[in-house]
């Protein structure tokens, strides 16, 4: 009887239990024995681990966050952690391990398994800004609490005749503001890729107020910049004790200029970790579901250094260096598609 | 200035709303004008339009239903009816048309477009049964509904020890079925692709309560069928005073085998057109106004007799005949994943 | 260090887990330790018991059903029965119990309490009929699920101008019906504290139609009767193998009389169990919490046959034989203020 | 055929359109005309009136927001606004006004009344804090708002054994946050209230830490301050354009002072408007219509000077004054109450 072992790395993600779910399931079916791996690469280094049977995760397929926690640990960073990871694998008894994170967790599963080890890959991201795969699980759960907050600020607004200014997730990627924002009909979507031009954002917002709209609702991702304006948000680029950056920069930022420069009430939302919290969506569950039933399939075929991707309406192998050689932006097309219903 | 006109015909379902709004942002965007036609092709035969401004569309991005009402009418039935419907055209100086619809709708916009009549398509079906196209807005919606259903009946069923029997819509396909069953954790899913053994689900029930797990969900599409059993279910099979299937047949019938073969406690939720009503999910939200978007583009570039269609991620044109030409049933990989979980 | 032993007996509900986790969060804060008893009063007759520690009830407070499972077992049934659990009271060291239930389970608490068992009671119903208490935990759950349905099928008749019909929770009372009906703005709502007139209901729909409103919602307790048709309704008289009452009797019945008797396409929506399941509401948890502390302050003071109940805004002590001694039926007043809205 | 006036002044909330709504019926229902007073107080200085009719108020139950508008102008501010109010009522011929708001609102209600018009009110605050009325409408919908939202941080707080802190509505009085904090199972809850000591909130959340439970859930009232620490908060206390107090400046504050004094990750959430938005929740939709009932009912006794109020079970008349008389602050038992679950 052969051994899977299963970790979660990097920030959490609604979808992450309906993985570990359907790997231990599709194991127990396919005759394998699973360890879940705490916290990470971590638990490899530490050998932390426990074994995950039917019981263990039954119930946890509508759940947010990971039972097996999460942890930012980099084995490579110290030879001795590298050491201690390898021989806690043959300790163990790990035939193959299914490592299900991000950039990081999936770039250290590249290099594992460029060194023999047997690994395969789920894609997580909240973001949507991996490689390789259409979408990842999570992001549809996001994507759905933002746009219920921005139906809210919708009748407020409308009744106040305010500008709202939503803040959300997206340092380096705009999908969760570009969708939600088409989704919720938002005035206008400002994402990392684009820096915005402050003089435009106002014009336009004045334009639809003119036209009798009294109200606009802004979108703008945590990660957006305006143009030429390095020095402008500081705030948001302190960083805290931990290295992280700090939410609320940006939105502040435009809250306190559009209400000085329109003259409009302006209000702002920060929604912060709402947004990776809690149940996933339905087709979150479904997609991570495919996504953990893969991964299995994929050490059935010992078909290694490959993760699990949605392309289309088909869960595919791709090897795992594609998702974490580029940061997939959002595609301009769909940008500019929001853009026809700005100020409408 | 050119104007197009545009229609929902069929069922209901989330997101025609979304769709309507697109087709007219989208044509103030290019410099045309638009007609909504009322109730389907009823309204072109009977000349009842109204324009549809950017006023019209404000605000009803979340919501569902259809602001121009929708009817089952085929003007092909009556020779006057399709000669009123082209006097209309003229009338009213409509250039080109959107039908949004299912099966009967893009059905009669086939035959109009081989008359040489300017008409686009946008695929509609709760059902997701419609070929051409991976996707439909509304089935993400419905699926959404549905789970979030199961997931209230599993909290009721674990503590009180019961089979809980949820019937679906798909009289044809069991995709609503099939996802909510994955994303709701089902212990057992019937569909009407796969006509299903009374005695092997009941022994498969049994062997999980007997693994001491007390309880069961079964979600069953309102088309699923006992194999050979074709008198069974005739509750189900009679129809109404409008010639429509009655509701809760196979969930009824389920509930009183299952309660007896087994001995244990069976209820049955019905839940039937909950599920096609009311805001549509952000992905459906998307997903609509992508089509609507693409259809006002067909009209740009003349590509008459065609239909927006999604393919991976890419909004695509395919001829309106793809999507008439056959059912899309449940892809039996899907359905046979789904079985990975039954009884775990 | 005494031990207070607490149990769940009868139909589960939302908010019992939080009940339960405010027994033994208030226990440790006083000193006391809890035991749980499992399935009801079957538990203490069979001895069937757990310690319940701060772990235990971490994470569930949010979640339906119930941690101890429940049943409708009576330990006046047989005398054995009843020694059993005077015996078990005595083994386990059990110094005063929380009994949480219903009609049922209440009226055994206040016999043992009778019989000089140190014995407090929290009301429970979904149907919020029990006396004593202005409203019980489970009830605005129930609410709000069927108010959630209600706004779903506004959009669906709608647009098809169609009758929906929503049979809901409520055999004796319809507390369910008449608030769900409110807060929906349903067109006709059917109690079992009146028995309808169909001629009526037809007349005042058709009205309805007539003015111009061409859809209608109408929302009926699965107990409302038409009045002097006892024979009518027969299917939902019958009764399944474990006695209990079936579901979609009255639903179906009006469905097909409508369709019938105005010509009007009538469809029907069963949510039977979906609105006993899952999360509580907040206003639920809440009052959930305050009960479950309640019954410990009770234990305190030693003020044995008292139950928890809402008096206004405040939470009080009453006899538990008074929330026993007689059905709440639906205030007549709140039905009146309905019919204000009906046909509107 | 009397005239009645109806106008809703200060913040939104859900459920001012179930107000209005229910007026315009009533008013049918006893022979009222009803006139819609566009943007509060404000719309009667300005003669700014509408007809409402049964068509108006379709669908808008469900709503968010008011169909009405709303501000915050004060006609005793100025002499000859007073004077033209007047000129409107007589203009119009509105027999009797039914001011729906808050504080300052109901303050200009009563000083009307005091002058001889005929003035009622329905009592309207999101935070809760009007005296003479147990609840108002739209505060069940901001606890529901708050605590999903926790449940949703719950999940991440857990897996990454972070702090989470929310900032909630409560300028005076912390009614959502202790509400929303019961129900979200919050480790700590700082109201305005209160004074908080920093030292006993690390004290406290050290000791949950130390005792295996690695992460917590803090709710901060936007109005809560430390205790002696006046000169603190500076960010929240710097008002905007609009002289309104800025969101954040607590929650941003506790962020950066529990993340240095624990070296705990910490993030915060501010929900802002997200919790005045949206559809009510059906207890609050039920709750507002029983006031705008209660309205007109109040009118056709000529019961003048007296705003609907609820009161246990009941919806009973109490003096306008009384509700502005006093801030009603949050209740400390239930404070009290809310500490048992601390850090439990």
């Amino acid at each position: 009887m052969a051994t899977i072992g299963v970790l979660t790395g990097g920030g959490d993600c609604p979808g992450l239990n309906a993985v570990i779910r359907a790997v231990v399931r599709t194991g127990i079916k396919y005759g394998y024995d699973t360890l879940g791996i705490r916290d990470g690469w971590a638990g490899l280094v530490e050998g932390n681990v426990e074994p995950l049977t039917d019981y263990s995760v039954t119930g946890i397929l509508p759940k947010g966050g990971t039972i097996l926690g999460t942890s930012r640990t980099n084995p490579f960073k110290k030879d001795a952690d590298l050491q201690r990871l390898k021989d806690n694998i043959r300790k163990f008894g790990i035939d193959a391990i299914v490592a299900i994170g991000g950039e990081d967790t999936l770039g250290v599963a590249s290099k594992l398994s460029g060194m023999g080890i047997p690994v395969v890959g789920v894609p997580k991201t909240i973001d949507n800004d991996v490689s390789g795969t259409d979408y990842t699980f999570g992001f549809d759960t996001a994507v759905a609490i933002v746009t219920e907050a921005i139906d809210r600020l919708h009748t407020t607004a409308e009744s106040h005749h305010r500008i709202m200014v939503v803040e959300v997730m997206g340092r380096h990627a705009g999908w969760i503001a570009t969708m939600s924002g088409i989704a919720g009909g938002a005035d206008e979507i400002l994402i990392p890729e684009v820096p915005f031009d402050l003089d435009e954002v106002c014009k336009h917002l004045r334009a639809r107020y003119e036209s009798g709209k009294l109200f606009s609702i802004v979108v703008v991702a945590e990660g957006a910049k305006p143009s030429g304006g390095e020095g402008v948000i500081t705030q948001s680029e302190k960083t805290d004790a931990f290295g992280h950056a700090r939410l609320g920069g940006v939105g502040n930022y435009l809250r306190e200029e559009l209400e000085e420069r329109l003259g409009m009430e302006t209000r702002v939302t920060v929604l912060g970790h709402v947004q990776r919290g809690g149940s996933p969506t339905a087709h979150d569950r479904v997609l991570a579901t495919r996504f953990g039933v893969k991964a299995v399939e994929l050490i059935r075929e010992k078909n290694y250094g490959k993760m699990a991707a949605l392309c289309g309406d088909a869960i595919v192998a791709v090897p795992i260096e594609e998702a974490v050689a580029t940061l997939k932006t959002v595609d301009m097309d769909l940008y500019d598609l929001s853009k026809i219903f700005f100020g409408g």
